[in-house]
């Protein structure tokens, strides 16, 4: 039987990515963002359906994994790929700012895990993929909101993953140490040839932690462009 | 001329500490709780002024500054160590507590670290120091709220020591690793002697890391009892 | 053309399943190790040659790399597989067994890549692997000879991987973070189902990391059974 | 009762600052390097006595713990401050030279470690402090050798550190991230004031560590520079 994924954070880039990679190995896609108009395109290439909703409040995820297990079926694969940021000196950046980038960089990646736990307690399998960043385990300076909010989603999946693991749930973590590319990307020159992550290129990573054999599972992986400085 | 520290988080235990050898150096010491009442011992004995604030909320930390700067001076010394829990599996834990662990773990620390950074830019120098846990740098199973508050503390603290440090700003992160023992501790017994930290013992350290010659600065450091299985 | 992979400290277990995987993909494979006579059903079932080699030992790894471009053609894929153990409290180890340890656990990784960076930089591209072990990240008690070695080993590929992947050579390294399972290990029915690594899971995972596009390539992974507490 | 220490690995720079602060605080202290001929005026200056040892042989390092307890007593403290490197692209470097760095990088390490953990587990206490670098936990292009050494000896602290810790001997690791400036330091202009670490501000955070109340022991910390970049 055909795998259910739901992808919550979908753009273009990696989440488009991910969207028709998991089309092409047959299974059925959820797509959730605040604004699924841009969706439209992407949801008639993969054959998915596009949610509405914000990734921060509580009721709008639960709405989204009732609305996508109605729909689609109970959710065999779940992406966390949203974030914030709040760029700026400590003493500028605005507190308002600074709560809208943790609310979407970690506690949507909780209300987010939490409801795909539910899911996959009940059925007994599934996996949990979450997006982080080079911020992720280094908090670089002018972009503390940033890294408080990557660095706590990394610390989610390391509690979640140590307990559900065992319970046949495969949580991962990846850490993107670089810029991804994109279709007419201006960085892409300078960068020289694959200086940017292919969106396809992560893709098929994320596809084959999510089909490791659970014998050898990996709960944190890095990738980088070949020619990253780091 | 004698320096000013506020500790944020003030309680028994560590908070306590602090206060006593921050006054025995001869500082003047402001204490802010969310309910400062019970901080009136404390006070008497330290010499030291209670604030009422809620360290989650910007108003009340910029209001904690002010008051602070009026009644006793700009601070050379600010401690967080304010941190909130919310235990259970991930698939039980309630959405409002993980968010309010969240906001206390780490947006306040960003909330007083912003108006650390702020008051300590205008006099060129001081120290910010956040306390830190095991859960810092590994994400326990059934902990999943405290892990993200005190991975995003970290997170914030290297972003901030980053920016800071140049400007003369000593931020540092502690890692307490292990049980913090109080008066009639009853794990005190069968961790043997000194199987607990000592209060007096951490925040002998803070001071240290306080005084530190800006030539040889430490921006994490952690602590954990001589008998710690880790 | 067939792609040709040299496998270092082959015996049973994670090198035989990779000789096996790389065989089965096309590959033609070399396996080294000091008493090479324990491979020759493995070499038989893989159509591999085996190659007598103290890695160790620089001249033993400069003649192994030179009798495999001449027997099957130079590397494309080179795995690091080799590692020294000598337990005991610190007090008590003997010194000449720790020099074995960190000589095979380390310095033998060095000559086998530099050996393979040698040999790739002329053709422009390749891969280098390393395996790495809980110990690679935790340095364990009684352990300290182990922990030396993976220690190095790792600091090892870090180096290389920042030296080399913009010369197109791909270095990873490997936290095997558990037992690995061996035909009738009796550690697998207390371990119970997929409760020890399957060697044929991590050599599928040594192989993707092989083949991942160079714009999003993994320079460390950990790989453990879900079943595993860490 | 004065204490009795030692420092291996002793020269010019932070060797010589800690000597002079030992002594200050009262110590017996015993230097150890390669050529004890340039310690002389060191010597003159702290009451010293200089040992030839070649810290990378078992046997030098077993007759200079001997001399050292028949000439001013059993060690309370020891620091093993030698390093060596090999720097050079991984292709180039000589094999012989990075045996050299890695047997005083971490085997070194070893040897005094293990003849200091002998003496104080007999005595019943002491502190092992080593000196790191930022090699220790990021091995950089160019300098595998020295990431090696650098990547084994914090291994064995962490190994040493556990099994020696509820013994009641204080092993600890000091990441020492920029560069140590020394008198007529050409690099101090540049730098600015205080850009290098100063190794009497470095001596000082050893002291410390030294002395810490072992209910909050520190395994690591790091120091550097307040404008360095990292």
């Amino acid at each position: 039987m055909a795998e259910t994924a739901i992808i919550v954070g979908a753009g273009s880039g990696l989440s488009a990515a991910l969207a028709r990679l998991f089309h092409k190995e047959g299974m059925r896609v959820a797509l959730a963002a605040r604004n699924p108009g841009k969706l439209a395109d992407l949801c008639t290439e993969t054959n998915a359906k596009a949610y509405a909703c914000d990734a921060g409040k509580p009721d709008d995820v639960a709405a989204l994994f009732a609305s996508v297990a109605a729909d689609i079926g109970s959710p065999d694969l779940v992406v966390y790929n949203a974030s914030g940021r709040a760029r700026g000196p400590i003493a500028e950046i605005d507190p308002g700012d600074v709560m809208k980038a943790i609310t979407i960089g970690c506690y949507g990646g909780f209300l987010v895990g939490q409801q795909a736990a539910k899911a996959m307690l009940k059925t007994g399998k599934g996996s949990i993929l979450f997006t982080g960043a080079s911020a992720s385990v280094k908090g670089f300076k002018l972009s503390a909101a940033f890294a408080m909010g990557k660095f706590g989603l990394r610390g989610l999946t390391q509690s979640m993953a140590r307990e559900l693991a065992p319970q046949n749930i495969h949580v991962a973590h990846f850490v993107i140490d670089g810029g991804i590319g994109r279709a007419g990307d201006p960085r892409a020159n300078e960068r020289g040839p694959d200086g940017l992550l292919d969106p396809d290129a992560i893709a098929a990573t994320y596809l084959q932690i999510h089909r490791q054999h659970r014998s050898a599972w990996t709960a944190e992986i890095e990738l980088r462009p070949w020619v990253e400085t780091y």
